[in-house]
């Protein structure tokens, strides 16, 4: 039986079952610890006061935000230290240093000259020393130096040389996404700790300390077998896990702990259409399973208790509304979906669902008790 | 040359010019007028007070809303002529009768009786008559009854049996947005107000008043040639536009009021990648125009003053990360976007991006001065 408020809020909302947040949380936490290294979670998911501190243990506990209103906000909440993991833009530097005068170990992440360039005369200018992660590139996908390019010794002097720290490597799997097998996730994996490995070598043998070598991201998060050397894992969307981390095999349909509770308006009888108030503002237009093992449409539907139907899916979206389309020889009816009734959605990508809400109504552990957690917004 | 405040302004953010946002709205409302009809704009674009201020000549002119967090926020501004553009859920009826107790002329939709039967047991209990419009379908396209239907007149007596008045009959060409030609815009222009005619024309012939006949899409509303016996013309999406608009033929790229403004953080130059601090979460998830004439990705790259760069686009998003890859034989290089330079993106759905932000930077009408509108949130 759903608690009674998840049938009487009002709908659109998004709806975190708690008991599963934890479960994800402790499923990564002790896998990741008993390999010997500590999770930095990335809070850019939630971005909630609330969902972090059942991730981060005390306020100098590592962790990543990818904004500077996240690192302002877990800042002011008493956290202090903070990962931005998002090349910087020098024009940023002056929010990073505020940061840093309130006694917040801010790092930040860079992979040019140009940036390095620009924390030493910003560094210079204002008597600081900034706190630098350099990203390794470990799989193509996105930003970062190769392990073995000479850039990489580069950065580390042009960075030491102007007072700051080179406090460490950052490197992401973000092609692991991708993977269609678990063999190719610990492939993944292996890969990421092998690159940032290979530069921290490199470094060490020029004489920097550069302290902490972090790798991460969910899939290889979870399918890691050796972390020796590898400081720390970072990872996101593990809390609450979606369609997308199903599809590369990270997670069942029953870990998803993310769901939008919508409300039936309206049908389509002849062409077997529900209507429901969960459009692509509530559900987002995220379309992470286009291209993977099952194409889940804009989310798979569920009763409000939670169990999923089979190939029910979101099909379409307008801004406020969804349509759901009864899959030919369905073992139901639109007349099973009646007006004013409820159904849960899950979604493609739980970032992405998540952005589109500025508040989580929390089912407590229990299974009844309500909470409600906020959302930090804007950039 | 770009405004002083464009280029300190921390990024990413939404842009709009304002001198572009009034043409639109010109354009659009005198060509409603020559036709002899008026324009309820859809508000669900911008959902913002100041922006509805340049549509609104008065508290009492006639508008569209999405949600009810619209409705409860315009109302509070002094807006009382607001039409609930989707199909009321029967639980939000209480919500409804809160702003109708405050003065506001707050009209609901719907398409079946369960709805009606929910508006006659909800006005009985409470003593309430509500103003009502039924969604008339005219191209398949989601919600709405077929003009010939017998439910029509079905819902027409339940509605007015009930004590509350059936006002009008909506009708929505979303079908229109899929056109290639002009013609085939015409053409969907013409059925949507030969839909609502014909619905019209029967329940009036029935004895039903019905007063209102409200049609359209913002394609719909551009070529619409004979808006005879139209009450009034619905559109959102034309203040700004957008390069789904644009593909669909509706406005050209100088047209488009919208942009996001980010700054480059770093390049692969092998690659010919730029990498900008605009991922989905500043642009949206939205890809409207992947199915159209022409992609853009995920928005087509402009000089921080305006101007567009020929087949340059935004690629790849992930949450914070857009990138820029360049195309082969592009006339550039990843030198021309130097580390800390800034570019605006034109997206795809203006409704879709304006959503991932809660404010909007606003350049006046002299391209020089700043102003901020508030976006309101939440349903």
């Amino acid at each position: 039986m759903p608690a009674n408020w998840m049938t009487t809020l009002d709908t659109p909302f998004l709806l975190i079952e708690k008991s599963k947040y934890l479960r994800n949380i402790e499923r990564l936490y002790s896998r990741i610890h008993a390999l010997g290294s500590v999770v930095r979670p990335h809070l850019k998911t939630l971005r909630s006061i609330e969902a972090a501190s059942y991730l981060l243990a005390q306020g100098d506990s590592p962790s990543t935000v990818s904004t500077l209103a996240e690192a302002e906000a877990f800042a002011a909440a008493g956290y202090t230290n903070l990962l931005y993991a998002v090349g910087i833009a020098p024009h940023k530097l002056a929010r990073v240093a505020a940061l840093m005068a309130k006694g917040v170990n801010l790092h930040i992440l860079l992979d040019s000259e140009p940036q390095a360039d620009a924390i030493a005369a910003f560094g210079k200018e204002h008597g600081l020393k900034f706190s630098v992660f350099i990203e390794v590139d470990c799989d193509g996908h996105r930003g970062g130096l190769p392990p073995h390019s000479d850039e990489l010794l580069t950065l580390a002097r042009l960075i030491e040389a102007s007072g700051s720290t080179l406090t460490g490597l950052l490197a992401h799997a973000g092609e692991s996404y991708s993977c269609r097998t678990d063999e190719a996730i610990l492939a993944a994996a292996r890969a990421e700790c092998a690159a940032i490995k290979t530069a921290g070598d490199r470094l060490r043998a020029h004489g920097y300390a550069c302290p902490i070598l972090s790798v991460g991201a969910t899939p290889t998060a979870h399918f890691a077998d050796d972390l020796s050397g590898i400081t720390e894992v970072r990872a996101g969307v593990f809390t609450t896990f979606d369609l997308v981390m199903k599809n590369v095999g990270v997670c069942r349909l029953e870990d998803i702990a993310i769901s939008i509770v919508t409300t039936v308006i309206g049908h389509n009888k002849e062409k077997g259409w529900v209507f429901i108030d969960a459009g692509w503002m509530a559900l987002s237009r995220d379309r992470g399973t286009a291209g993977q093992s099952q194409d889940y449409g804009y989310g798979l539907v569920c009763s409000l208790s939670g169990d999923h139907y089979e190939n029910l899916l979101v099909t379409t979206t307008n801004q406020e509304h969804g349509i759901i389309a009864l899959p030919p020889n369905a073992a139901f009816t639109v007349e099973n979906f009646p007006v004013g009734s409820r159904v849960r959605i899950l979604p493609n990508h739980a970032c992405a669902t998540a952005a589109m809400h500025l508040q989580y109504q929390v089912l407590s552990d229990d299974g009844q008790g309500h909470e409600v957690w906020q959302r930090i917004v804007g950039w």
